[in-house]
């Protein structure tokens, strides 16, 4: 195989009490990728469509979630990339992480699998190393394994899939304001009181208890966050009354999608999910706020290829 | 029925990362008690054995747990409570719980159930106010439900049941040091760094998810805490070199039992256990520490009828 096309997915990270370690992934939300082999033995941005991102390879995080494979490989292969770039950057639904998680998805394919989807988390990382100063592992994860991804530690690095909720449907709203991830973590207090913190853990442990009960109540129930969402949704526009709108037209839970702008809501059947979705557009419209806005099911299996 | 007689078990809260809101049921650790209506209308403590308790309703876990129940059903009908203590005050393996919620459980099976196990929690959790200021409810919850329990969140007060691993076993280890719960929640920093935090509930996940995956050995990695042990087990003799001696025995994980200073050991099989079980006493006979040791299945019922 020479060449793979592929659909790398936006993701949904952090879900209230999941701080850092939780993530979702989309199934109708996120870019095409082209990889290709080349006879340079380098690898190559070659296109870039639909936004203005760096073309060296050393500054684009594909580029180097590449170059970080195929160093622990210590292949001298070139490749070709072209992105098609649909989910926009800084929209807070992992943008640089579908970038990164889709050209270590494509390359370990072309090169016959030599790596697990788990072993192609750390490569992955390096792309979001690049983007936000910080590897993190909780929208590259559940890109490369799809559903629901739990980061049980960095170190060492463990990361397990939980099972996702069928009927689960997931608004994304994305006010069209900038928000670079860097300044989006400034906001946090690097210490936070042991009340909120063990009230988090218990939404979070009885979070994951209600994916494999499949009681998408308790999961809604559980979407809370005391220490995030207090002070970063200060940057968000209406950040109370959109929670009102959704939770008041029937979804489950609502909160920041990964360092924000967009905001999610999390819903139980499509029907559901269309109330909530149009209840927040009509709120933004009036605010003549600019958004885009996505209702996706959960993706149970990651990138594609297509 | 007029009268009955129950064993209500220990139990060990906390379990690492899951400070405050984790805790499991031992199947062989318990108090006797005896619960009988009485034609006074009011709630007496008659027998305490194994230990200097107060006799004093007013000043008896079990005492005000029982009156908490009562005056919410508006009942007058008053009962005689017989202890029988095996488990030491102050012990960390759930003294008072164990009266607290036996007393509730016994006079709610004596009043014709008005009442479902979780319902007794509340009343339960007076006993525990009484106890150390601290109305929680992570002993006494598995008291009564059995197994592993998860409180949710306080506010509203939210409990679940999380499945067992039917193959572990605990050990428990009492060095015979008096601490109070109150002293030991005093060590404890009330502001916490926000990465120690995030890797608490990263590995509170884990262990949810471990339990329905029936993971032991994932279970036992998730049996970390970088909050509240650090500074607790200063208070427990030689802690360290427990640790030690029990992870090399082949213990899955090991640390502090409820506020201490008990220390617990999760194995895998009742080969194992013993192992561990023989090394931790094997050491603190060598430093002329007295101690009581214990070995017990997951009790997963809770307080039984006998």
């Amino acid at each position: 195989m020479e060449e793979l096309k592929i659909f790398a997915p936006a993701t949904v990270a952090n879900l209230s009490c999941g701080f850092d370690v939780l993530g979702c992934c989309l199934e109708n939300v996120g870019d095409e990728m082209i990889i290709r082999k080349n006879e340079l033995n380098t690898i190559r941005i070659t296109k870039i469509l639909g936004q203005e991102l760096p073309m060296e390879t050393e500054m684009n995080v594909a580029g180097v979630s590449a170059m970080a494979l195929l160093q622990q490989l210590k292949s001298s292969q070139g490749f070709d990339i072209e992105i098609t770039k649909n989910i926009k950057a800084g929209s807070g639904i992992g943008s640089s992480a579908a970038s990164s998680a889709g050209v270590v998805f494509a390359i370990n394919k072309l090169l016959d699998e030599p790596f697990t989807p788990h072993q192609l988390i750390p490569f992955a990382m390096e792309g979001e190393r690049l983007a936000s100063g910080n590897p993190h592992a909780d929208n590259v994860a559940p890109a490369l394994l799809g559903g629901f991804t739990l980061v049980k530690s960095y170190e060492p690095l463990e990361v397990l899939s939980l099972p996702s909720l069928p009927e689960l449907r997931v608004v994304v709203l994305h006010p069209l304001i900038e928000l670079k991830t860097k300044d989006s973590r400034a906001v946090i207090r690097q210490q936070v009181s042991l009340k909120s913190a063990i009230s988090q853990w218990g939404n979070l442990g009885a979070l994951v208890s209600a994916l494999y009960e499949k009681d998408y109540d308790l999961f809604g129930r559980s979407l809370v966050d005391e220490i995030v969402e207090p002070v970063r949704s200060i940057l968000i526009p209406f950040f109370h009354e959109l929670k009102q709108i959704a939770l008041e037209k029937g979804a489950l839970g609502f909160g920041i999608s990964g360092s924000g702008p967009s905001v999610y809501a999390m819903c139980r059947g499509e029907e559901s999910a269309e109330k909530v979705k149009i209840g927040l557009q009509e709120f933004y419209q009036q605010k003549a706020i600019d958004f885009d806005l996505h209702l996706s099911k959960i993706n149970t299996t990651g990138i594609k290829i297509i």
